[in-house]
């Protein structure tokens, strides 16, 4: 028994590399065929391209588009170059037609065309609806490779029909019936289907109550749908309920795995950067956008101090508080946003409210700025000797901190009423608005307090 | 067929509503039967308490059963309250023993020990084991409802045990093989078992590459392996191979939301308070330590600014560009931060090796710094009429820049390689490293070039 031990793994591949090198294609192809798709892949990353050029020869287009299929597209863009052209497209026109779609989608459309006319007209058909859905809607991300089953057959005919076309499906666990007119009537779960008796029709023990996603829906509300009910599968539908393809639990992990990168991306302003397979420059260029504009921003905020530069010039040490001003409330304020992102994005937000999200920002608001400026009222006449000095910078962080929970709290959920993405409103955002206003608070009360420093 | 749309749903919750003010027993227990539990217990959270106590009233305390595993740990405690000794007593004893682990870890020692010993001997034995594990792991995480088949049996008296067993099995779409000494030997999934032949042996059919996890191994470590292997489940087993329970897909995609939301609140330097059911008091209570830590970073740096308060007496506009120096340091040194734990969490940061990685945000902190810095020099002499201070700005940009991204880069990884969680390199305080080095070296070159000003 093969175990995919770390250990036994190493010496397994160890043992496939020796057939490759040595050219032993029988033994490669035992030892190599028995792996998962996955580790294969694994395997296949490692090598060389001389060495992948013996796979190509080794192994059958269908046997590769395993691999291919797992690949990253920046990875499937290198690999397409090194095959031969009849090769790649006896390959395409072996895997699933989502991943076709995917990858067609990043290339040039011309290329994509030629890619196109060689495969067979069902599933170019299949492909060119998939690509006509909008990036990161249902219809996008939902594969075609599913079985749907009429209403009026016997449960022993389906049994049959899984026994001759289950293995190309994505998956047999839910068979979705559809009525004469291709529409969505029902769902069978496969352990529905055994636990029958077998001459019952499919009518008599589908659920009626199934629930499907519309192609335009969000990916991310596909997610949340899937994660509620813990389906293994979802059907979509057009609006005309026509069943159109399903969406599986395994992409849905990779949908919420990226949503959660996007959104940790924007908390830290590098939408799209946070990819580890871009080069320096191009990984430089994503983000330079963000890093300017904040920088910007960090000019607005020079402007705000600027403003005060005679109350500076008086009381230089009014400018050893500026870090601690602006991070306070930066931290604070991105708190408040990261509490509402999340509520946003896992559904939680809709079962309390709006109102009382806010109302109980603002009061962990009121109670962070009381902490906080109780602790410097303490620390800073200690290290710097000067009460007036903790006065001020204890009130300002008071009421700082107050109002950065607000900003953090409302800026998202404005942001999702006027249907854009929450995370737009992304901590560097935020923080600039909290910096801004912390630092106005700062010197204006230290300003009208400046004689009695 | 009711289809459980936005606007059918509140229609048919009205329904069930009226029935259960009118306290027609009957009407209300078909209707809400009906329901998915998940919906159920959507419907049940809008109650008020006098309604409550009639659903309780109502449905079987097996009924209730369904509605309370799908509650809020938070909401469990309130509610368990409200339910009668025996009642409570029969609800556990008809729950998932994860689910009632889940819950009775929670609740004092004492009460957890009330309800074990009113529990059946077996149920009590699994939930006793586990507690008795370490959360966040495999054997946390895992559930004792699953199905093991001796590898001698025949596939036509697997299907029939399916008949009889199958409903009360979290998944019966992968079936866990033992052998005589209940080890793992293998596993046969649904599909296999219903396309093949009736007559084979287990042992024929099943596949003997099962990967398994085991009871200590960490949830996220878990949640890749099925990421990876698109897997429906994943068996558990102690460290002499014996099967003791399985995690499911859909506790995964909690363990992943749960993760990315923990992620996130490290980024924001609020572990466990990114949770919107607190009162704004707790909340505060939770957030205060994480602020109140970062103040006193904010006081070191103010300590830093200090030290140049003679260059900064002398020419006060120096202030000015504190925050820009600190803000571009800081989102800098994030945006590597991010990228390294999300390379980190989703595994690519293997494939790539920690030296590339960092020398590929090094190179890229070369260009952001760059970019910067032709900016600054551009825009300060015009907007302050002054190039030798666009010079010492724009050269500390550079040089803050590169370095923060090796900040950002570095010390995540080397937390990870002490085995820490690398997220407790937390957004903060890579920030307050980068904000120091940043005013460190902005200050310098000031004051070395203090005369040209």
């Amino acid at each position: 028994m093969v175990k995919l031990t770390e250990q036994n793994r190493e010496q397994y591949a160890e043992s496939i590399l020796q057939a490759l090198n040595s050219e032993e294609l029988q033994q490669f192809r035992q030892l190599f065929l028995e792996l998962h798709p996955q580790d294969q892949h694994d395997f296949f990353l490692e090598l060389e391209e001389s060495q992948r050029e013996k796979v190509y020869e080794y192994l059958s287009p269908e046997e590769f588009a395993e691999i291919f299929q797992e690949l990253e597209l920046e990875e499937q863009k290198d690999i397409i170059e090194e095959l031969d052209q009849t090769y790649a497209q006896d390959m395409f026109g072996e895997m699933s037609t989502d991943d076709v779609a995917d990858f067609l989608g990043e290339v040039p459309e011309s290329k994509a065309e030629t890619v196109l006319e060689g495969l067979e007209d069902d599933d170019a058909k299949d492909i060119r609806e998939l690509l006509s859905y909008e990036e990161e809607t249902a219809g996008a991300i939902m594969t075609k490779e599913f079985m749907n089953i009429p209403a009026d057959a016997a449960l022993r005919d389906v049994i049959e029909l899984l026994r001759q076309e289950g293995p190309d499906a994505e998956t047999i666990y839910y068979l979705y019936v559809v009525n004469a007119k291709q529409e969505l009537a029902g769902v069978v779960s496969l352990r529905d289907l055994i636990t029958s008796d077998p001459n019952k029709k499919v009518e008599e023990v589908m659920s009626t109550r199934v629930v499907s996603v519309n192609t335009g829906d969000d990916q991310e509300d596909v997610a949340n749908l899937i994660k509620k009910y813990d389906f293994l599968a979802v059907p979509v539908v057009t609006t005309n309920n026509t069943l159109v393809g399903i969406i599986t639990v395994d992409d849905i992990i990779d949908v919420i795995e990226e949503e959660a990168t996007e959104d940790i991306g924007e908390f830290v302003a590098s939408r799209g950067a946070t990819d580890v397979n871009l080069t320096s420059f191009t990984a430089a260029k994503k983000r330079a956008p963000w890093i300017i504009m904040l920088m910007f921003f960090g000019l607005i905020t020079a402007g705000v101090i600027g403003q005060f530069e005679e109350t500076l010039e008086r009381i230089v040490l009014l400018a050893v508080f500026i870090p601690l001003i602006m991070d306070s409330a930066g931290n604070t304020g991105t708190q408040s946003l990261a509490v509402m992102v999340r509520s946003l994005a896992t559904g939680t937000f809709e079962k309390k409210g709006m109102f009382n999200t806010v109302r109980r920002e603002f009061g962990t608001g009121l109670f962070l700025g009381l902490f906080c400026a109780i602790t410097l009222m303490i620390l800073i006449p200690i290290v710097y000797r000067d009460v007036m000095l903790a006065f001020i910078v204890g009130l300002s962080l008071f009421l700082t901190l107050s109002i950065a929970t607000i900003v953090g709290a409302v800026v998202p959920v404005l942001i999702n009423k006027l249907k854009l993405d929450p995370a737009i409103a992304s901590g560097p955002f935020i923080t600039t608005i909290n910096d801004v206003l912390g630092l106005m608070i700062y010197f204006s009360i230290a300003t009208a307090l400046l004689q009695y420093l």
